[in-house]
């Protein structure tokens, strides 16, 4: 009925990556991590064969759910309960694959409106269920799954359904979006009348509004445009008290922001209907641009004094030298005026700029607006990466990269499906912090290979610049080895980057939120008050829990905030 | 001991405004609103006249409070008290002018540092007493006070003693400041090391870094550096949890913001003690142009404009022609070449342009950054602002704007102390809403003046700008009539304008906060929920209602939050 991802994996049925015209991506990956990319890939447990418990529905609730959504938008399949149990983490794949499903949710309903919402809402409450909202289900940090032990009956309820774009005010630059609306979806509707949203996460093509409001997604081109928190500027959110409506305002100094509240709650305060975003009219003219700096400390030096200028680009992202190794070898076998360009081209790098070729720094930054503004903004973004020994290696890198830039999780599924792990984990951090915390990272990944006996590969990526600092994008790949449990190396590796994190002064996660997954340095992350203060905002809107208990404060939590009577100091 | 403010009015005691050297203001003041500039002023109440109750302070928590901080830190002078009681708001001038200074707080508390403030709190808490943190003591909402009939002993926390940059961060462009920090002493700083915090509120002289995150304040010049919200960017607060400490990174998805929570929040959760801020390396060319547009419609098309382009000024403003007409008003007896300038100007405007001189509306835009920059942007912005009807009159007016912007609030006490009232109410909306909003405003103050029966001014301004719209800054003025209490007609006026704001989309407040004055409207604004939401936080945080009860929320709300059981739709 709806569209729904691999139970087993990322994305459409239809699409998987395949490596063959890719002629240099399985010697890289061998050597890497040590998988063949051309043995076959390893069986895939069938659906059937899968242990699905019972659902535990009370029959009045049942009733009343296909009353307030209509009988045919009520679904207790295995399939459907299966695809809504998980996200898609590598931990998610991992676990589903192997037939450990978890606490699965017991129905699956897809409300067509906000009034729908609130009748689910109110006859969840009623029946003391616990209510899971849903969007594309792409999250990869644990944000939608219950407790092992809930013994009360859940539901997940699956936005789909909502996915219009309502209204555009053209003069304000704001639409009014349904939360359930997906990624393409939305540019479809908004490009039919000349505007673009401008968010684009890696997750685009299968996540929602509602979801990156949910867990404060940020896209690739933030730097223009701004992370989910600053597009959104109002929200619908049907709640235990009610329906919250906060207006449509550019800015406002009404207490705490509610607005910011409903931003990363992914689901504890209620269930996100709709939000009221800022649109842009379609850029006159659109360009990202490949660079190559000579080393990695460069290329973050460049982007500090791009951030520190009058230039104002959409995109900005520098690979360090393992990352630009990878996305040199997953290039495609290329006409023979693209090879002997390549090879001019490194010819040139080496010679005439002296380029250590394996400490090189691919770089993407992006450009939009009038074609005067487009020059102009290249021309000051040039300037600075010249400054730093950069050179421009024109937009076909760029084109390409726009073109791939959504189908690294398939390449993910596809090492997995070889055996191989890899995974991904983001922070954020001040300018001056970028290579301690990067080192940081690097050491603590290194050491947790070594520990677990595998032969690990990390790689990274400078993205999201903001004037005092930008994101940094870790990806970790290796085969787990004979001694314990895969997904027991797994947590070693990648619990080990994310107490690096934390410990050089980074934050747990820049844009793919807190679920279950990160929840253990939530209080090294904002302090033990700072915990508490949400604390304080989820058990007083939500006092029973019924609303995606688990996610962001752990369930081991005390049901009351219990006072502490001397502040520290 | 630390700088005050005048007890009765705004500002420095050896600062007043005057009208000697203006020759057109008292003209038009005699016309707008009936008041003669050249009759003395009335006469006021002697500091020794006013009725100063004994404070309320049990001598245990007093010595507690002398041994936390110093005795020599620890006030119960009348003028001290006074001087806390209130902020600086049309009503609360009128009120200590007149003897009625509500529960004034029993003592006046200076704390030197973190550890201290945290005692003070604890110290408190024991006791149960109100704390109420104070800073420039600028706030014209009621965010200062406490509730008249407040049994229990109430500490002014006043943070002057915490005024210090203490670190600046040139790479990532960030300063840690003391939260006590006035507006100079932060500029003075950053400006010795080459930088600029680029907030500068109507406020600026006589406020700090921690009551513009408590009030979730603005500055002329947020086009560029963004409103306090943005630029603040990590906060220690000591709250009745411990000390809450956000870690300074540019974006994170860690849940709903914490940070965002103590924006705005008004001493309701904990005293902000410090805060890790964006600074800005100083411009090397910064310019504000005046601009003259042939009527309001067209200067509110042009900011549309100018927010929708590729253009980034740092600060977009432009008055009705009632702001206009006071604004050509206060204008000094120029030299012999202004006044043949302005005439030709005049005749220019008249003549070529065909420009109706009761229609005509002043605007301010400023420019920073590189010479080249700053160039691109006055063409940028110089060629909509001609598409719509507008013209450049150079930099004279913008520069003496520029100095004067901090005069405001002396001219409204010398009205005053010539018995006219004269306050602000503003808002924000979307663009396509700003006139529809501006008449909604009008014609509920005109409302509101002839059911007072007297002869009003309102006056406004469009400033800071968004992508998707703008704030609204109103003026109104009138002398007070013989029917009814004086602050009663105020009320009258003021409560019309707010509710237009709330009846015609706006908000209640773009940047002067919630106080107790905008409180009646909070859930017109955020809904219920959203009141809920604040309330739920407040709760949580501090049950015991400690940190400046009655501010956002009013205290007449019940102890607990009580669920409701059905959500609406």
């Amino acid at each position: 009925m709806t569209r729904h991802m691999k139970w087993w994996g990322w994305g459409d049925e239809a699409v998987s990556f395949d490596h063959h015209d890719k002629p240099a991506l399985a010697p890289f990956v061998k050597q890497a991590i040590g998988i063949d990319l051309d043995a076959p890939p390893l069986p895939l447990i069938d659906l059937n064969a899968l242990s699905i418990p019972r659902p535990s529905l009370p029959d009045h609730f049942a009733d009343v759910l296909r009353a307030a959504v209509g009988p045919e938008h009520v679904h207790t399949t295995p399939l459907e309960r299966i695809v809504h149990a998980y996200g898609k983490s590598l931990r998610d794949l991992v676990r589903v694959r192997s037939n450990d499903l978890g606490r699965i949710p017991d129905v699956v309903v897809y409300p067509a409106s906000e009034a729908e919402v609130a009748t689910v809402l109110s006859a969840a409450l009623e029946t003391d269920a616990v209510l899971i909202p849903f969007g594309g289900g792409t999250n990869i940090v644990g944000s939608l799954e219950s407790a092992a032990d809930e013994h009360r009956p859940v539901v997940s309820l699956d936005l789909a359904r909502m996915d219009r774009v309502r209204s555009i005010d053209a003069a304000s630059g704001l639409a009014v979006i349904a939360a359930g609306a997906l990624g393409p979806d939305i540019e479809t509707q908004l490009h039919a009348q000349g505007f673009t949203l401008g968010h684009f996460p890696d997750s685009f093509t299968h996540s929602t509004l509602g979801g990156w409001i949910a867990t404060r997604s940020s896209g690739m081109q933030s730097d223009l445009y701004g992370d989910i928190a600053q597009i959104t500027k109002a929200v619908r959110v049907v709640t235990p008290r009610g329906t919250l409506v906060t207006r449509s305002v550019p800015a406002s100094s009404t207490g705490p922001s509610v607005r910011e509240m409903v931003l990363g709650s992914e689901g504890r305060l209620g269930v996100i209907t709709e939000a009221t975003v800022q649109v842009h009219r379609l850029p006159a003219q659109r360009k990202i641009l490949g660079y190559f700096f000579p080393d990695w400390d460069r290329g973050i030096a460049a982007m500090t004094a791009i951030a520190a200028s009058d230039a104002a680009p959409s995109v900005t992202r520098v690979s360090d030298p393992n990352e630009t190794g990878f996305s040199l070898a997953t290039r495609k076998a290329g006409s023979a005026v693209d090879r002997v360009t390549s090879r001019l081209l490194r010819a040139y790098l080496q010679r005439a700029k002296r380029f250590d070729l394996s400490a090189l720094c691919l770089s993407f930054i992006g450009f939009e607006g009038s074609p005067e503004h487009v020059k102009r903004q290249r021309s000051l973004v040039g300037s600075i990466v010249s400054a730093h020994g950069g050179v421009c290696v024109g937009s076909s890198p760029g084109t390409l990269y726009d073109q791939k830039k959504f189908d690294t999780p398939y390449i993910r599924d596809y090492l997995l499906d070889r055996g191989a792990f890899a995974d991904v984990s983001e922070t954020a951090t001040t300018w001056s912090n970028l290579r301690p915390l990067y080192d940081a990272v690097t050491a603590a990944a290194n050491t947790a290979f070594a520990e677990v006996g595998v032969h690990g590969y990390l790689m990274c990526h400078l993205a999201h610049s903001y004037h005092s600092g930008a994101c940094l994008y870790f990806t970790f790949a290796f085969r787990p080895g004979d001694d314990g449990a895969p997904l027991t190396q797994y947590d070693t590796v990648k619990h080990a980057i994310q107490q690096a994190f934390i410990d050089a002064g980074g934050t747990l996660s820049h844009h793919h939120a807190v679920g279950r997954e990160h929840a253990e340095w939530l209080a090294d992350d904002l302090s033990a008050p700072g915990v508490e203060f949400i604390a304080a905002l989820f058990e007083g809107v939500d006092p029973g829990r019924n609303l995606n208990p688990g996610a962001i404060i752990g369930s081991d939590r005390s049901p009351e905030v219990t006072p502490s009577p001397a502040p520290g100091t």
